[in-house]
């Protein structure tokens, strides 16, 4: 039987609250659609604290965690929408993606938000990943 | 002849403004392109009035409408990111997402925003569909 | 040798910044994925200068720059979120949409954000495009 072209996808790591009213991850065709990711852990604190770049890299390892259990890899996140609280840290963002990917890196658009849906949140990403794509292939970097 | 790769969608209920330059929507292969959808009517005032929860629900509707003109269902909606004025009322959202949508629930996305075109709008939804998908297949809400 | 599913995009008009973090623009299949694009100059000073409408358009060009580089043209552009700091300027915006593109317009989304990478930065764009489109073939502008 062929593999259905649209599938839940679920990471332990990434769970989705109880009586959520949004899907975390979905597998659509080869395309990987995730909800916008934050480091809020299951205790409602947040992961990394009051540092930026610590709360983004942990969004990093929730959307790897969600594109791994679609069956991609780390480098099949080819794009970012970061959304901050406040532009004038985006050198921690910057600390954080140098720190998690390598080229060729993901495209990634950044803005300052109002806010976010818990007041010690400092950031959520928007992450685009692909099953087909790794753009950590050595044809990548060197391209 | 083959149906062209690329087509205009328009719904009676989401009309483009007279001189608008943008397009309401747009079908890609099989993926749906929407733009930024509003509740705001024809007689520019907003649908739903003061409430997020109206607003959004009115938004859902037109949003299902260009689905629906593109050859999709409701279910075929699969990523949402909702833009509001203010996040403290973001249980308004979830209602309006909890009312609309079944499992498999959409993916999405919320952030607070400084404004939006219109003083009176709480709420802006950008959709993301495929006319190939239906998250509310009976396989899709068991996995 | 097929052409691999994706690939690195660069366009001399839109430059990558020394030590970037991200890829300025990828080849995913046909479709064209671009980080937010801004009017900042390689000489740090924002093309447009004070101009919502003339930064608007420094950054179209960029973008169709990018998307002729992954063997687009300028109508292959089909979807705009548009982050502005002053939504009270969106004519600006429009005029600069009417200026660069025609019908079949792009999609596009508008939302004011609180700030972005630069402070003297009005306008930040993120854009979709797929080679496979051209909303600009006489059939879709009688559509």
């Amino acid at each position: 039987m062929p593999e259905p072209f649209a599938r839940r996808i679920r990471a332990p790591s990434a769970p989705e609250a109880p009586g959520a009213t949004w899907s975390n991850a979905l597998l659509i065709g080869d395309e990987i659609a995730i909800s916008g990711v934050t480091a809020r852990g299951t205790d409602g604190r947040a992961m990394g604290g009051d540092s930026m770049r610590g709360q983004t890299l942990a969004i990093f390892e929730r959307i790897e965690a969600l594109v791994t259990a679609a069956g991609g890899v780390r480098g099949s996140i080819y794009k970012l929408v970061i959304y901050v609280t406040d532009i004038a840290r985006k050198d921690e963002v910057n600390a954080a993606r140098r720190a998690f990917f390598s080229p060729a890196f993901p495209c990634s658009t950044l803005v300052e938000v109002k806010g976010l849906v818990f007041p010690d949140l400092l950031v959520e990403v928007d992450a685009f990943a692909n099953r087909r794509v790794d753009l950590n292939a050595p044809a990548m970097a060197e391209a």
